[in-house]
């Protein structure tokens, strides 16, 4: 499947058509943000990390049977995914309180949540991601109460599959950011990524942070947090 | 009853003891205040009418089986209410877009909502009353399911029975915030103030505000708008 007409440049990825109408290419980019893209920077690798790392994900999720976009890998950089309408909703789920939450609510840090946390926020760069009630997605039409409920219970079961997965690799799956969209038969499938930039991983025995607050906070080596992830991932010395 | 030992100053009431620990008089202030403090303003008289419109409503919603913290009114500017330890929980309830809503989501002003939202905020001036969702109140132990759900309920009927009693006098009732909390017998109150300064009433034929809107933002008579509310709810040339 060769990737054709550019279609759509976000902040770590670029969307371009192919032949088959129902399909898009997805290219990871270095660049990494945070903070609404107020901090920015490029991290030659991290492209590759995050394609090699979202489409093992996604193929793991689709194998336990959660309808997923990723059809499978085309190179380095590249995934071929089915086109989705992205409801305009981040669906974060929390099993462990840090960032926003403890930020917002001024709730203490690193506590266990008794059960995982599903939150809503309305996906719009411009106000700043804004947290919503499944009431305000209802009324102005983000979603319907039957899509809340289906998005809801996938992204609880993509939790616990990630947690076991990632368990097994001496990682706590601390929270992380779903995407979901209706491909064009109708089908509401998982969508854009599953990588260190969307999720929070802390190694087991150092704590250690191996993703994205790595690059918020300055802690350096993002980079080898990337790779070590992929490393856990792959089973061995990377790709 | 009198009152006796001063207990807590807030940005628009005090509270005082009396000889039963149950009861507490609520002392309203001629304070005004907008975005959480920031801006300030003393207006004569002010105390005395939402004194006066809150004892009212109290009144009329304890009439229609609400239960509230209100015993009676005792002068101008005090009113005796059942002691209660308040939920940290600010409960708005909208019937039309407008304010923080808007603003926060992007949503067009001045829209009727096909039903009622009810939003909870956590209460912490510090935290600037962050928007919550129920599971945040259910972990963080701020109240539980059958709090957040008589809550809920009796914040819906509050709804209905203002809408019917402003409806009845020409105005319109765009949103308000409640407060409720649990008194020494572990019953379930409406608690705080109803007021211009907690609601936001339209006009229904000139769509004038009528309420703390009209110090928000600058529109001035501040004082004029409260003293129509009273004039209305009072049926007459006011007290
Ligand atoms: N299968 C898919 N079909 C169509 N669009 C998708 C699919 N998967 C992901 N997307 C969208 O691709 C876009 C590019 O991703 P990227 O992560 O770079 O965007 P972003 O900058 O984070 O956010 P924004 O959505 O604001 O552009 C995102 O808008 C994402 O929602
Ligand atoms: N029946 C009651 N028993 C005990 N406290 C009450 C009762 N009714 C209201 N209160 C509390 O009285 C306090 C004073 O009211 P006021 O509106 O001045 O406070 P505020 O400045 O708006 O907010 P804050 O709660 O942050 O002080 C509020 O904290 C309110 O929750
Ligand atoms: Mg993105
Ligand atoms: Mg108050």
């Amino acid at each position: 499947m060769e990737k054709r007409e550019f279609l759509y440049e976000g902040k770590a990825k670029k969307l371009y058509g192919t032949d088959d109408p129902t399909q898009v290419v997805v290219e990871y980019k270095d660049h990494l943000t945070a903070f609404n893209a107020q901090k920015k920077a490029t991290m030659g690798g991290k492209g590759r990390l995050n394609n090699l790392i979202s489409a093992h994900l996604f193929e793991k999720l689709r194998d336990r049977g959660i309808p997923v976009h990723f059809e499978r890998i085309l190179d380095d950089v590249h995934q071929l995914v089915k086109k989705v309408v992205i409801f305009p909703l981040e669906v974060v789920v929390r099993n462990i309180t840090t960032g926003s939450l403890c930020k917002r609510l001024g709730i203490r840090e690193g506590m266990e949540l008794p059960r995982p946390l599903v939150e809503f926020y309305y996906k719009e760069d411009a106000l700043d991601d804004p947290l919503i009630l499944e009431d305000h997605a209802l009324l102005f039409g983000w979603a319907t109460r039957e899509e809340l409920d289906t998005i809801k219970a996938l992204a609880l079961r993509v939790n616990d599959e990630l947690r076991e997965i990632f368990s097994g690799l001496g990682i706590i799956l601390v929270d992380f950011k779903l995407e979901f969209g209706r491909d064009m038969e109708g089908n509401l499938l998982l969508a854009d990524e599953i990588s260190p930039d969307t999720c929070r991983f802390w190694d087991r025995s150092t704590g250690d942070r191996l993703d994205k607050d790595r690059f918020r906070k300055d802690l350096g080596d993002v980079l080898g947090a990337y790779e070590e992830i992929w490393r856990r991932l792959s089973g061995g010395a990377g790709r």
